[in-house]
């Protein structure tokens, strides 16, 4: 329990961000760290975000024609080879199943037998094995286009992993289509960009700048990725989702051809498209403070917590009955085409109750003692604001205005975002300046410092890399919008192709 | 297309059971095999049914206090070996990850490298890995219970494997929850086992009988395993749903660990339960008929089809504007808190699209023509009645009615599967006529014979053996509520313990 003008989360972010990222989610109860090396438990708080998260999803790919599938864990070795960037993007770190059972050895151990004659990797994304089925499933531009998405869980076998953000397995959605044409696919591959701008920033208030990789930074296949990416409070960015225009190089790899209206042959045009339980971290990071994670509503595991005091035996049944009518009322509410989700937490543990809570990120907090009862008041918390500007409502008051005041604080915690991502994005034309946006001022600090750089890149995956060996950075995204005149290359000093975004990334 | 007098699904049920199943799931694109070993590919119009199988799971696990989590694909071999029998059960099944990356070998072969330190297995069950998170999570019997389920895949590598039935990979969910009593722990066994029985008969419309399972075809590591068993066409058994009570033992592997309110340290009582896609393969056999699957109105893919007939170009708009504006009408209409769901299928391929619909199994087709729209009338084909029935109704009438309609139909679907399972269950207590009811009666329909066999047992393993091992034929439960007295055991004849349910099964 913190005490006064002490925070609950230790260190803070000023301290130790990624230390402070870490004590965050514990604190949270979202998700730990698993014995299984690089693999994480998502626990009950955590997992129900990442229903919200996707059922929002689902419901936007659905209203885009998109149909749900699922298609196998395993892929064969040669499926994978057959695109070859592919195979060289993915084959350093995936898992392989190389046999079919265990069996005890002379000295009584278990060890794996049954060899497989071909090994299987556990999916580090399905391109190639949906590819494959979709080679089947088409046969004539009547069969376009198809429009397919996979909730699965993946595993790419990361080093150095870190919760929510780069784990060994995680939960994701990806989208696959085949189209008749290469202007559809590309009209498809931004339609569901969009879809991951308006998750992003209405579902997770989560300002994102969007535009398309470099070379060096796209999907492994790609003709061209598309994505989102968000500032986080350190000021890196964090790549939060991505949509791939992948031209024909799948559909000759896996053989999609179709017979066009004019009777020739053709190869399909395919897009995928997939954000994963990354957005958490993302979440976390943009929008938590000292005290703990603070979740936007339109996501949010739970809205409203009831807190009954429950201090006088004499009067305890009164308070629970108050609060179990309440809770009625709020369930009975709609926001945003959900039920208000309540909890009840009855436990008499003092103030730690209400750590616990803030720490969890809960929107908003209700206390109802014998005297809010007297006036049919209730005295409300929200998440966002300090303990200070806690407020006694009318309960009737409160049930009616619940819709309000959560979608005010969605929107304050967007601004609140949006004016830290504006606060350090900054137009830099010098060198010099450039790399001194990307040192640490303080030394003491290492974390704090940089943002996002708009500056004049020649578009050589030469000056990108020399950045990333001095800095550790790179281009973020090259803006859909950029105004083609173009200064001079931040790193080489040439004429410029227009500004692109630079920053550190996780 | 199929002809008049013709069957859409050749062979019938009656000429050869196990390739009509095929060939039914085949002609109503639920699924395929995939090239990867025992791994299926779930289409759309099957993945829906799962999406309305779980979603309907889902509200009645949450109805019951259960949270959803997740836990990691992987599981060390030293967790698997912590319960002995349960080691035993799963080991010679399980697909085994050595290597955490591909290479090149000397030839330019990809081959498995970096090798890991202990081999993992991909989960085939989450009793270990889920128990170890719980030894962490529980302190106090304050903790208690944990309530928890997991949406997730599983593997088992099996070797005979039949889409749907048994697959190397298939979807699932498992419940996992600890008490800190065993009465507490067998009565959460129960109620999920009865979650089950009201998705089975309610949903699916499935009737099942329930008990408990013999010693010999219990859960690995399990006390009592309890289940729901439904007959199918073929008069065969298949286990669709199981609820363990597993005592102490997987506490006691994992050291799930509490202090109890007396300040004694006790192991916890865990349960575990779970069902899977192989419900999707129940359905499919006891409601499919020689023309195709049926799919019941409760978790169907969707309900009702409108097949608009455009032949005449002048009246084309005419036709499609009626067809819309009743796809609206339909869609604002409620079925058990769920909109109708509701397809257009405007191609003009004449008779082969309605028996494409049958063949899906849609409850509901709707004929549209110029003639009916002059009546403001549609043209109702239902799929559990003959083509002969179909009907032309009022067009409004239809709207207001379709609820009711789906409901007849789920209810009929019901009936019948509880008709045709009551006539295939008797009782049975001389060995001569049970071997003759086991045995088929004509070797050209090898698979038309027996069901469910309800005889006295004298409760040994040896018996049930026996009579595995010459007719095939497993205790499927002992019921709950049989009677004490027994009869002779049928195949020993000493002092039989009750009847119990023998049958083949799936």
């Amino acid at each position: 329990m913190a005490k006064k003008h002490e925070t609950a989360i230790r260190p803070t972010r000023a301290e130790n961000y990624p230390e402070w990222y870490q004590q965050v989610i514990r604190a949270s109860d979202l998700a730990e760290l698993s014995p299984v090396r690089g693999c994480m438990v998502i626990k009950p708080w955590g997992y129900a975000l990442w229903e919200n998260i996707s059922r929002a999803l689902d419901d936007m790919f659905k209203a885009t024609g998109v149909k749900n599938a699922y298609f196998p864990l395993f892929i064969p070795v040669n499926f994978l080879e057959k695109e070859a960037r592919h195979v060289e993007g993915f084959a350093k770190e995936c898992a392989v199943v190389t046999h079919h059972k265990l069996e005890k050895d002379q000295q009584g151990e278990l060890v794996p037998a049954g060899k497989l004659n071909e090994p299987l990797i556990v999916r580090p994304t399905s391109e190639t094995i949906i590819g494959d089925a979709f080679s089947r499933w088409v046969r004539s531009y009547r069969d376009l286009p198809v429009l397919i998405n996979q909730w699965a869980n993946v595993v790419r076998w990361e080093m150095r992993t870190r919760i929510f953000l780069r784990t060994s397995e995680f939960l994701w959605q990806e989208g696959h289509t085949v189209h008749a044409t290469r202007q559809e696919a590309i009209d498809r591959t931004y339609m569901m960009l969009n879809v991951y701008i308006r998750m992003a920033e209405e579902y997770l208030a989560m300002p994102v700048i969007t535009g398309e990789k470099s070379a060096a930074e796209k999907f492994p296949g790609a003709e061209m990725t598309t994505c989102i990416e968000a500032m986080m409070q350190d000021r890196k960015a964090l790549q939060a989702g991505t949509s791939h225009f992948l031209g024909q190089n799948f559909a000759k790899a896996s053989g999609i051809r179709f017979q066009s209206a004019m009777e020739t042959e053709e190869f399909g045009w395919t897009t995928s498209w997939g954000v994963s339980t990354r957005l958490i971290g993302g979440l976390i990071m943009a929008h938590s403070d000292d005290n703990g994670i603070i979740l936007p509503p339109r996501v949010a595991s739970s809205h409203v917590v009831l807190l009954p005091i429950l201090k006088n035996i004499d009067e305890n049944e009164k308070v629970m009955a108050f609060t179990r009518e309440l809770a009625e009322k709020l369930r009975r509410k709609n926001y945003h085409g959900t039920p208000v989700r309540v909890e009840i937490d009855e436990r008499n543990i003092g103030g730690a109750r209400n750590w616990e809570w803030i720490k969890k990120g809960i929107p908003l907090r209700v206390e109802i003692g014998p005297k809010d009862i007297a006036k049919d008041s209730v005295y409300v918390s929200r998440r966002d604001k300090d303990r200070k500007d806690s407020v006694s409502m009318q309960k009737d008051a409160f049930v009616d205005e619940i819709d309000t005041i959560l979608d005010e604080m969605q929107s304050r915690l967007y601004e609140k975002a949006l004016a830290f991502q504006r606060e350090h994005t900054r137009d830099i034309d010098e060198k010099g300046e450039f790399d001194a946006f990307f040192t640490p001022a303080d030394p003491q600090r290492p974390e704090i410092h940089g943002g996002f750089a708009r500056s004049p890149w020649c578009g050589s995956t030469e000056c990108e890399l020399a950045i990333k060996d001095r800095l550790n950075v790179t281009v973020r995204c090259i803006p859909f919008d950029r105004e083609a005149d173009g200064g001079k290359c931040i790193e080489c000093g040439a004429a410029g192709k227009g500004r692109v975004i630079f920053a550190k990334a996780y």
